[in-house]
């Protein structure tokens, strides 16, 4: 981030939601957004490669702390270990001041099939990113990818409760509800 | 399927893969897909809307089996033993006969990211349908995601297994491992 844009990227973040929001996706240009956030086209450039990208922004801190997380997880920690100390890192990325931005970038999400196949992608990604750190630590493919896929399956369920309309518990409570209800729903048999 | 082709579908597909596997997947074109399959461009396009497609007909039948063993599973099976029933049937889509065709159709879209993306979309989609099949038999919303989820994630794993190199275990035996190891994965805590 410049010195000289204190927050150029959660600006753009911020106007492009806005905008979105009050005149459509489809209808809200680069040029526009850039206005909104006091910034030039150019600055908006040097952040994000269109304005698609704008809306996805976060995940790359969500890489970086996924990362961290698993490699400073105790190095006795069992697969699913590392996987929860990861999920309860990246739960604090989502604070209450949080949520109704959340909310808002969702919606548009919701309304267009092309940023949903991105948002899938960018969680795939998170996924093979996690299962890579646990074959870091040396647990098997296999495992590493399962393990990495009900993370991912629980922190998507947890959001998804989080964002909702009427939901006030916080992440951290809501992942933890999540991998509860996993590990209910994993252990209840063929019957 | 028309009477007068007898699996026209089968033939453009298996025509398609010898072709990319050949001259590579962007080089070849639709009209060399037919002409291999003995077919017109006309029907390739009856089946296919494109040559990325042809990769991809194959998912209609598992949309199919799912939807299929999802509704006859019994009535008082838990959400996980409804899961584990449709895997059951999906592992008889993959007979031993079918193994070549899928290590090259793997190859194939391993190369290309936008036949990756492509395939993620389809697995969110099964995902997507196996929840929703659950939700129908009164599981409820989060519940029937998570075991959605972690079903598509033992079947991503076992069918990795399936089409690696050396592997000769069936889909069935692998699938079962695969949830053997799950269930291992999610039981072994936060240590």
């Amino acid at each position: 981030m410049s010195r000289w844009q204190p927050d150029a990227r959660g600006r753009l973040e911020k106007a492009a939601l806005e905008l979105y929001a009050e005149r459509g996706y489809e209808r809200t240009t680069v040029a526009e957004i850039a206005e909104r956030a006091g910034l030039t086209e150019r600055t908006f450039f040097r952040h994000y490669a269109d304005k698609r990208e704008v809306l996805f922004g976060g995940s790359a801190d969500l890489f970086d702390v996924l990362g961290e997380a698993a490699a400073s997880a105790p190095e006795d920690a069992s697969p699913f270990g590392v996987v929860s100390a990861v999920l309860d890192v990246v739960a604090d990325c989502f604070p209450e001041e949080r949520r109704p931005h959340s909310r808002r970038r969702q919606a548009v999400i919701d309304a267009h099939p092309e940023l949903r196949e991105r948002e899938l992608i960018k969680l795939a990604r998170l996924s093979a990113d996690l299962s890579a750190a646990l074959r870091a630590r040396g647990v098997a493919g296999p495992t590493a990818e399962l393990a990495a896929e009900t993370g991912v399956a629980v922190f998507k369920v947890a959001f998804g409760c989080w964002i909702g309309a009427d939901e006030h518990r916080d992440m951290k409570t809501l992942m933890c509800a999540s991998l509860v209800e996993l590990r209910a729903v994993t252990a209840g048999g063929q019957g």
